[in-house]
């Protein structure tokens, strides 16, 4: 059965948005290295580093048809999450699309799929990331699903949770784990702080991490 | 056996030009979705749009040798495009041929397999589709044809054919097909303009493309 | 059994910097077309073109334990080389280790894996060559070897061997032919400088590098 | 934090054996082309129609430590569902494992990874859908967990779900869903054998499933 | 436009038939080595050697519909020729599909994409060459074309043409070369009948084909 | 410049055999872990077990002159080993090389290409671990060398080294290393068995090898 949910609970913008800050690899070493999207789905273009709510789409290969329907579900601070059913490269996005999510302040697409119109995309400073890009077209011709939970790029995703990317790739964080990961990944990023002051000024990650007794036990064995 | 044709027809210049502006996914939606090389055929600097008329080049796997004699069959407005005969990801092309081409006013290079001197190609100008980079060299010991049909990255080009390239991908319209094209293409990129315009005002392509009807036709259903 | 091997025998910089100048695609047909890494390794980031005395690394799949171990090895003017023992598209090296590395004059990392925080690789113009891209993090569980012999993405390394990486890929130059390498580099450029002048005057390549005879013999057939 | 969920709710055997004579591609229409595994699962040996219930391992890649966890969580009827955090090619399970997986009853393995031994396998006739076949071993020093929801090759699975895999690959349907598969695999696979017969009789599917007119009314021509 | 051209010029099965003798590796290189599909083009089940004339489909991604349409169109002596406008690894075919082209004498299926029921088809000795196996099933929403010209998995075929396979790939042979190729083929057969006798009573290549004297014009240096 | 070494030190065939028997995974887990080829590598046909002495070629792309040069310089016991310089997928060996190679007593070919003639092949019963199948012919222009080292696969191999091929992959054990291979090998197949006779008891892994301490250490939780 092919459904619309019109209202799912979302991830408060406020975590959200200090997530974006702390970006991909930091965040998904944080909630203990997990909800990372298989590293085909790459940036169409570099620089941008975003985190939304999902609105998730469910979609027929070669089909782009709900993603229409999803547009009107979207809101200010929401990335779509877009996910076919069966592998296919086509283009099922462009720059006319991605002109109406930019009026209603959504912040970028995640795709398992193929993308068009990238120069455009670029130029209006729209974020993507997807697997495949390609000119070519899709149809209109069969239903799917906004707002159920999906597998995407080999993570599940509930509507409303929170979606990070940035160069590194894309990750999901479930809603209901927003804060912990939020806290999490702050100290992680004083931690790192600190550990890159001491490697600028030349100490080893060996010493600061105390790893040369760890490692003799091992049997570890150097040669001069 | 192996030939080359020194006299094709080609599709005129004007023409040629004016589907350049056009775009690789727009003229691939007018032309009825036909046309277009595989996604794996990338640009390897990125932001040219560029068309032309094919010079067809068929290379046997791992030798460049016919991309010499092909050179001398280009002129103001070509494109060359190179396909051989089996995959073979080594670099077949770098600056020096590059330079010989820009002489001649060929605008770009597509090749279903690797170029070398990326950086140096990028400074020039010169556009190029490649399906890999690869420093690794190609021997000149077998002949291939130049200006026959050929297939290159799943599609049937004719010497003289129209190839249409951007951040997209790379398409062709045949030659027979380059007026009614650019008619089609500029019908449909009118018709974007509009939709663009009430889309940035809000509107949804959901009212604007007439869809709820036939969507609820088929079943979708809404859930608050 | 692992090991370290502290002491290696290293090409001179001398050399090694006069390579880089002449770039991945000249060397490699300068030493007769082998050394060539795979073309999936890419660089991170555009533009670098880098030479450097290689400090090899041999390390489980997943696992970046001994990176840590080799940033102590490494010094002024070398490359780390990187190769797990069975594919794995995680992310093993991301901005901490580079900050080290740069402390310790490494001009760049080449590795058959992926790295992460790619954003700020790119801001410390610290130089990246790799296979995948991903946040994915890896464990500090099992040792592996530093300074051995090993294969990276197709190409046998020695420690103290040349490595040349730049938009075109990566090879390898062993370091007992560093000398004959640079010699026969500086000749091809010569005699490539002489040949860009003729092409950018309007000889062909056909006439340049006498070619008509030979083609003619193998049957080459001109129609008009 | 890793956990081993001891006690899972399984799918009743009755259904999940009348399942496994339906078979992937039926079962996969009768639930409306959804929970199939992506095409790469491939079987190590060709023959194999099983259906089990599912008993999940989420590992870290290149360690098949959980493995042996898991093996004391399952019981007759199981399948075992392994899915590595990050794609590696190594073989994480062998004859050795599967020795222990049959004396349990244990009816097959799903793993997104690698598999060894597959001639010991095969001999054995036991049923193994994997993603790679590989000899490389794997390490034993990281934990993960059993029996927790997982994603694997593209789908989301619970401990006690169904699994069915044959020549044509995997899917799960979930414990909840299991009956209503069963009923309408079964209607459908009436329906087909109907279709069958009059195919076989030499009528037409365009005739059989009455296409002619909405093949007109789409604006299909034959031309003589 | 979307077009069912019901008359078509077969190549006779006469030649056709005496074709498939040679196999695939042969006409290959009797064809001087053009017309192979690519290598991805795998046989579903191993030790079938077939030919026949083509029927060519042009079909969506995704969307088998046209496959019920081009049934009819086929007869005694067919290969039935299916290649999707964009790659989708869905399963178009099956058990039922092949049953209705069996009743009608077609010898096979040649197809860009995915199929499934790989048990019932090699339980039916219905030999089927494909991209992918997948159970994913597809849709009949758009059509397409049947018996125009296609590119299929990189080579051009027309209506009517050879289609030959076998447990080495696909290739086709223009209808109009089809006289040529077979006596070229047989010519070639001979030629290895007794290079097969003189190799395995021991002689060598290097004599047989006289290579010594050529090898040591190019350089070739024996150490002992 | 391109050799041919007629001189080689091959490791003691009794050895060899010997390794043959204990397999690829069990060798590859005595040694350490060391010396796979990429889990591409598949036998062509599935069901033998071989090991032999290599005799190593490095071949140009698409170019299969040096195989037949590597004939002459085959023993019985030797195994050929055949690398391109660049990635290429044509059929550089067919059935009448094999006649050639089996009268010699060659045990059978590795090559990190494509092969053809597969069919015949396997009715030979001559065993060929490859890359790719393809039907695509090669060439007989350029030249390369003959037991040198070289790089297959992404392991380095020297001429005489023993190799090892079975349904799980290719492996090379340095001929210094035979011996002690092949002792480990036998104590590890030792262990084995009396893993595998407690395992087909019921014992669990968890028990035999003592894992319940240390995965509690590690912080395993079980939940009822």
């Amino acid at each position: 059965m092919s459904v619309v949910h019109r209202t799912i609970e979302r991830a408060p913008l406020a975590v959200v948005d200090a997530l974006a800050e702390c970006g991909v690899a930091t965040v998904h070493e944080a909630m203990g290295r997990i909800g990372l999207m298989q590293s085909y789905m790459r940036p169409i273009w570099r620089g941008a580093r975003v985190a939304g709510t999902a609105v998730t789409v469910s979609i027929p290969p070669a089909d782009n048809w709900m993603i229409h329907v999803a547009v009107e579900q979207c809101r200010e601070g929401d990335i779509l999450v877009v996910s076919p059913t069966s592998i296919c490269d086509a283009g099922y996005f462009g720059e006319l699309l991605a002109t109406s999510l930019k009026v209603r302040g959504v912040r970028g697409l995640v795709i398992d799929a193929g993308v068009r119109d990238i120069a455009e995309l670029e130029a209006m400073g729209f974020p993507v990331w997807s697997r495949f890009i390609s000119a070519q077209g899709t149809v209109k011709a069969t239903i799917g699903s906004v707002n159920v939970p999906i597998v995407c790029a080999g993570v599940s995703i509930a509507p409303g949770d929170v979606i990070i990317a940035d160069d590194d790739g894309v990750m999901v964080v479930p809603k209901a784990d927003a804060d912990i990961a939020l806290q999490t990944s702050k100290a992680r990023l004083d931690k790192e702080r600190q550990s890159r002051e001491r490697l600028a000024a030349g100490e080893l990650g060996l010493d600061i991490y105390k790893m040369r007794e760890t490692l003799a036990a091992k049997g570890l064995t150097y040669i001069d």
